[in-house]
């Protein structure tokens, strides 16, 4: 059993913990919440606990399909023991359906099915609001290099792949997704976290948005929607 | 001799007309000036002027090598004649030195030179602002193939090559510059301008700037600084 030991840092909705094993660190989620770069901010009672059990469970189902990911084990309701990762700055975004700021940059009309699906890179900067990028900035900002892409680009369009299917399966509809890698012994790992947080997750059926846009939009049910997402993807 | 029909299309800083050639169209340049998505307007004396003498001469050179461009021949002092194009919704952009959106969107250091020359796109789209897209956007948005694409970075690149050497001879530092491009009869030219509106060049003694963000930022000496771009480009 790894000790927990002193916090290396907190994020908006995570705190992350040494432990004396120093390969691995301890990811424990909060209820916080924050949209907007901040702009917004708030508590969504249980989320954490949410966001770690989805998490765990998708994170064990990509590495049982072969993506290296980050994850060791959950450890309680809230944290999850991790491989300690250098992360990259590239927050690699992925998305199969209109929505957010595809509608609101390009005009695209949301809810329209993406003919295939794209990858979006962003800046994981706060302080310049995370913006969105081409491999070529990433490069001269020297936080990947044209290979570390081609690794990122084909693990996200895998992973996009795997999940689109496995929540279409729980009557959830992937719209888009956000991703983080980070280097561990030189291997690119999947890191972070994927929750209803990261996730824009919608019922197949009635179209019902289940993350994190309720909290950003006031669409009221946030709570009750993170615990149905909880309850389709822990299912089986 | 061409016959001037009636205008086509009337834009920020030139106007389109017919010709009796149907392959044909006139760019007239006026004086009018706009920046930050026509936030600020204003007139630049002579700029129509200089900017059609610049481009003509730049064009001409990128023709001698080997560069596909909409340009036909100078018609007068502020009118062209041009290839008529279909012109392809994405700006390119080329940057060789880190200025204007590099630094206040990632933070690079203004006036740092880049390891190497970064292609960017953006939606050609008054209306949403000219927003930064990658290739995928464009191509869920139906303005380019991946084909396309090909030709565009690889056009964006060698036209760089060649401006880069050629400012250089007239003492001018080619920072970044913008290009449009279009088709005509199923193949890709050049299209639009090439001028101190559209490249940001700096004096390479003094670092002296000598193109549009003298307007942008109120800097002083607009009409003697693109007179002089015009006296270097026309020199030789």
């Amino acid at each position: 059993m790894m000790k927990k030991g002193n916090m290396l840092y907190e994020g908006k909705a995570k705190k992350i913990f040494e432990t004396d094993n120093p390969d691995l660190i301890i990811q424990e989620f909060k209820d916080d919440a924050s949209a907007f770069n901040a702009l917004k901010t708030g508590t969504i009672v249980g989320k954490g606990v949410v966001n770690n059990s989805v998490s765990c469970k998708i994170f064990s189902f990509l590495e049982a399909s072969g993506i290296p990911t980050h994850f060791v084990e959950k450890l309680s309701e809230r944290e999850m023991a991790c491989r300690k990762l250098d992360i990259i700055k590239v927050e690699v975004v992925v998305r199969n359906v209109a929505a957010g700021s595809l509608v609101k940059r390009y005009g695209f009309e949301e809810g329209a099915d993406l003919e295939f699906p794209i990858v979006e890179y962003y800046l994981k900067d706060d302080a310049l609001a995370d913006p969105l990028m081409n491999e070529s900035h990433a490069m001269l900002l020297n936080l990947a290099s044209a290979e570390d892409f081609v690794v990122l680009k084909s693990q996200a369009l895998k992973i996009n792949a795997l999940l689109v299917d496995y929540f279409f399966k729980r009557n959830l509809k992937l719209v888009d997704f956000k991703l983080e890698f980070g280097r561990h012994h030189d291997k690119i790992f999947l890191g972070d976290e994927i929750s209803p947080d990261t996730c824009r997750l919608w019922d197949v059926g009635s179209g019902k948005k289940l993350d994190k846009d309720r909290f950003r939009f006031d669409l009221g049910d946030i709570e009750e929607s993170y615990l149905e997402v909880q309850k389709r993807v822990l299912a089986d």
